[in-house]
């Protein structure tokens, strides 16, 4: 960082080495949080650790961000602070630094963007349209339940990302799940052109999800459907996927399923069972 | 451009002689612009134009950007489209792609968020802080009156911005004027650790100032106070300014000051009247 916030722009240096990776994400009041509900710095964490998951979903390290909100008029600038400083600290967990914002007041509700700029550093980007018949397909950890608190307080997996590729395991491709598996795996094989198989009895449920279950579905359910899980869902060969390397051992993966030629989207109830994986329509809002 | 949008990120090559340049700026429905007036691409056209400005102001030269949406939810997406259409007709003009973007549906209003990246190009970029005293203080255009329809419709001077540095002109500090010169001018001070004195008779004044007139207000007084003028205003050494290169005739711009050591921002009526240039509270909102 030459010039951080300030300037009418930030200036950086850029290592010819590196790629340069930019994406951006928002989040919005009575959608992706309750601001009568959680504080204004949980709000900050939350917007800027969905933009370290997106450099996750590439295997790229975060280099620097810039923020904006739209604040309501009844919230004065120590509110607005309270959610810089969230975004800083979600940022500070990666060496990842703001450099830039644009703050107005408006009499709408509140609107909190980040853009976060990654840079490849030694590991080329995993797309999503990589993944190729035979492969594995893994994700990172449990899944299901979010609502319940871990969509406002998840970590994004970049460490993890960085692992996966370092461990020698050669990731085709690669997203991070914030729509739910029933949607995010249909997109992986949509930009990769082929079709996937999973097992039922294979998705890691999180244990939030077993709490849902009181409202008449299942846990495997909640654990395709809720989305905000934030863990990885990645392809690989099966071959590169073997614990060659004693790293493997300590990687956070779990395989789910495996990717078909064919077109489509299936979940494997068992042997003799299995029906097309359709997003579920049912409302997992605030 | 490696990887347009689409993916989780977006990807670039960056060249290493570069400096990359980040900021970002919104528009807000009912604070920037009407959507019951303001047509989507226009709006469009407006956020990213506000972005290119920063550019100017630093003068680099866009490289690409991203876009975020929070879109109402009785607009649909060909609403949407043509709002990512202005986006993109602004920043076609500087060959800037668009690389990334996010849309979210809510009960809010519009709210359109652009994050910009330059590069240098050969041109060290100019900050707001390196403005000393005995520079002459200058603006690229008329100013005031924005509100009958310019603050929608403005050209951003990347070009005037490059040529004026290009051109020999050795500019030591520069801003792009959105919140009116007797807002912005006293920022350029102050990250500078100067004043500056303005005459009355040399500030450049829009016809649409004079238009505004009616109001009670002197077109002077719209010109300082109005904002959204989008029109540089920099400091440079007088003896850089004196036309030694037969460019310099044809840069657009016009002297309105001087910079002083002592600080403090004053306007000069006559050589007997002086009075220091405060903003004017008045409202020029939508």
């Amino acid at each position: 960082v030459v010039l951080p916030a300030g300037d009418d722009l930030g200036i950086l240096k850029w290592n010819a080495d590196d790629l340069l990776l930019v994406g951006t994400d928002q989040v919005l009041d009575g959608v992706h949080f309750d601001s009568s509900v959680h504080p204004p710095r949980a709000i900050g964490r939350k917007v800027m650790n969905r933009n370290l998951s997106d450099c996750a979903a590439m295997a790229c390290l975060p280099a620097a961000a810039v923020v904006t909100l739209a604040l309501p008029r009844d919230r004065g600038i120590d509110y607005a602070k309270e959610i810089y400083l969230g975004v800083q600290e979600a940022g500070d967990v990666y060496a990842c630094p703001i450099v830039g914002g644009d703050t107005a007041s408006w009499p709408g509700k509140l609107v909190a963007t980040v853009t976060i700029f990654g840079r490849s550093h030694g590991i080329e980007p995993v797309r999503r349209s990589g993944a190729k018949p035979g492969d594995i397909v893994c994700v990172t950890g449990p899944l299901g339940g979010s609502i319940r608190g871990r969509h406002m307080t998840f970590a994004p997996r970049i460490f993890e990302a960085r692992q996966i590729i370092a461990g020698g395991l050669a990731a085709t491709a690669m997203l991070d799940l914030s729509d739910g598996l029933s949607r995010d795996l249909p997109r992986l094989c949509a930009a990769s052109g082929v079709g996937a198989v999973v097992r039922a009895s294979a998705i890691p449920v999180h244990e939030d999800a077993i709490e849902l279950r009181r409202d008449g579905r299942s846990p495997v359910e909640h654990a395709l459907h809720d989305g905000e899980d934030y863990e990885l869902l990645f392809t690989c060969p099966v071959d590169r996927a073997a614990p060659m390397n004693p790293n493997h051992r300590t990687l956070p993966f779990v395989q789910i399923g495996t990717v078909t030629a064919e077109p489509g989207v299936w979940i494997e109830h068992d042997e003799d069972r299995r029906e097309p994986l359709e997003p579920k329509g049912w409302d997992h809002s605030l």
